[in-house]
């Protein structure tokens, strides 16, 4: 198969974290007889620098003629403490959203055996967790107009909407997971307080009797926000709205307790991105120390969701627990008097496992 | 001092633990020499039923005349799966909070040193975990118009509004609590995508100035989210708005492990509420088993924050403290094989204390 990604490393560490991803690309591509066709584009606070804008249209082109995009991770610090600056790293990521049409972000939250203990709950509580939290990412109050303040300065607002299309769109989406996995559907909203969420409930109400095998239950975001961490292992399948769902899928993201392995999806009208839920940690960049296993494990999703390639998928997401299970891992994981191994020898023991397998 | 105190004991366990709260009230007035004046008024599913409205004209005359009102739970299991019911419970909720000003809702997350493995996080990072959320709770998403639905049906739309004024008014308070304990107040927004979040930043940044001792840090919620559970000891004072607060409160509300032990004021322009943070358990009602304790320590909170008597709300906490200690506890603390203690007697046990003290 000729495989067409986008690689938008982006800030931080991105860079040295999308090379890794890309390395064990190319060996399942190698060994499973794909070619595989990157193109690399400019995005965040270095397009900013660049170009003068966080999603120059050259980038949107290449996205937009790619099957995937691999994405590394987006902010700078010098951005952090001016939230209302004219250009920010963030705003790519949301015109990338809306053009590309990623209507939803998906994030697995599953857990390692051998890092159980590194997680802030007690180990059984989350012993077996595994769950699927997705978000809608186009819609509510992030795009909503109007927007912004009144002439005196003195009062702001913001606007939450959202359209049937938009609902039954990421609904179908939800109840198409719940039936490949355990079956049961939480959908999360504040419908006891918000139009847009009693438009949501209209609309699963209608869709739930054509998955008549789904198990439907409502739950009030403040009760999920208690529920994700007091009983973890009770979620199969999470849908929520945009706010709701930035909140939550961060949240749930805690679990596990090792943050940098976590992978992300974002399904689109146009095309998909795959990238690590983390941050581009500025501190670490260049030093080769970040851990590139949630841009790995970003590309198994990319193999699954974009190119419905389940082994591939499945060797990459066995390569790297076989690496977590074998201590090579970067500082983070290593543990107190632990060995680190660097960003790109994470990488290459990771291609080397895929290459002898 | 003369006290005077609606009562407002609503629905499910409601009556059983404002009853408790109430003896215990009356034996710290009794110890103290206050004259304690008391009115009983109808809120929630039993006032739907005997008058047509959540919160009856005749309980908000009840409340405006009062100096702090002493509130139960509401909330009626018929009208859980029908959030577009006409009248609902909720609604006299936020009637009430709009019409009294209810403009900050506090909640303090304590852990209790004898129940630190009832939580679902790790010991270490909970032990000695202390700070107060302060929500908004009259403006945001909550109340802002317009909100509704487009002729067709098919676009569902809500508003959040935030005036200087009332954004103002919050942040005064939480500096004051912030001055009042260790100086550190982390104000919660979503500045990189929210107007409303940007007017909440130019105004504290206008404010900060007048509090030189205290350290301010910003933090987006869905950090927020995440460092709660992460790192639950590095907050002091946390304030945000309303909706963001509703989801970040109740994910605070866990890290103790006991849900029936927290309580919470809600501070007003004519008067101030006092409440536990749990719901109306409707399943336990009745059956002398609900933990009075959030109500007893909400009551503990009226003596402090509206009537500024300190040592009976000191003695109050105590007593509810030493109660744990002896483990005079109801079934939620009881423990496997523990002996539990009906809604009363735990209520007897806090009085006993008090009067022997
Ligand atoms: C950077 C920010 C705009 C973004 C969001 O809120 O969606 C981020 O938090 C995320 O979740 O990808
Ligand atoms: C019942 C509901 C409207 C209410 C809210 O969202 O404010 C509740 O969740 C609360 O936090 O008191």
């Amino acid at each position: 198969m000729k495989l067409n990604v986008a690689v938008l490393p982006g800030d931080g560490i991105g860079p040295e974290i999308v090379e890794q991803a890309l390395k064990v690309t190319n060996a399942i591509c190698a060994r499973f007889g794909h070619e595989l066709i990157t193109k690399t584009g400019l995005v965040g606070a270095v397009a900013i620098d660049e170009t003068g804008n966080p999603y120059p249209e050259e980038t949107h082109q290449l996205c937009m003629d790619s099957d995937a995009v691999l994405f590394g991770a987006i902010g700078h610090p010098r951005f952090d403490n001016d939230p209302s600056a004219k250009v920010r790293p963030e705003q790519g990521l949301l015109a990338m959203r809306k053009k590309l049409g990623l209507y939803a972000n998906i994030r697995p939250t599953i857990t390692f055996p051998s890092l159980l203990d590194m997680s802030p709950l007690r180990r059984d509580r989350i012993e077996g967790a595994d769950f699927v939290a997705i978000r809608e990412l186009t819609g509510g109050i992030y795009f909503g107009q109007p927007q912004g303040r009144s002439e005196d300065g003195n009062t702001a607002y913001d606007t939450s909407i959202y359209t049937r299309e938009e609902i039954e769109r990421i609904l179908k989406l939800a109840f198409e997971f719940a039936m490949q996995r355990r079956k049961k559907l939480t959908i999360v909203d504040k419908a006891n307080v918000l139009a847009t969420s009693r438009l949501w409930r209209t609309i699963s109400q209608e869709m739930a009797p054509k998955y008549p095998e789904v198990e439907v239950e409502y739950m009030f975001v403040d009760n999920a926000a208690m529920q994700i961490i007091q009983w973890p292992k009770r979620f199969d399948v999470m849908v929520t709205e945009n706010m709701f769902g930035d909140i939550l899928t961060d949240e749930a993201s805690v679990i596990s307790g090792s943050l940098g392995l976590l992978p992300s999806a974002s399904m689109g009208v146009h095309t998909s991105v795959f990238e690590p839920i983390h941050g581009s940690y500025p501190q670490a960049a260049g030093k080769n120390i970040a851990n590139p296993c949630a841009t790995i494990l970003s590309a198994a999703m990319m193999f699954e969701y974009a190119f419905k390639l389940q082994d591939e998928a499945a060797l990459i997401t066995e390569a790297v627990n076989a690496s977590i299970e074998a201590k090579a891992v970067s500082e983070d994981l290593a543990g107190e008097g632990g060995k680190a191994l660097g960003t790109d020898e994470v990488g290459d023991w990771i291609v080397e496992y895929i290459r002898k397998k």
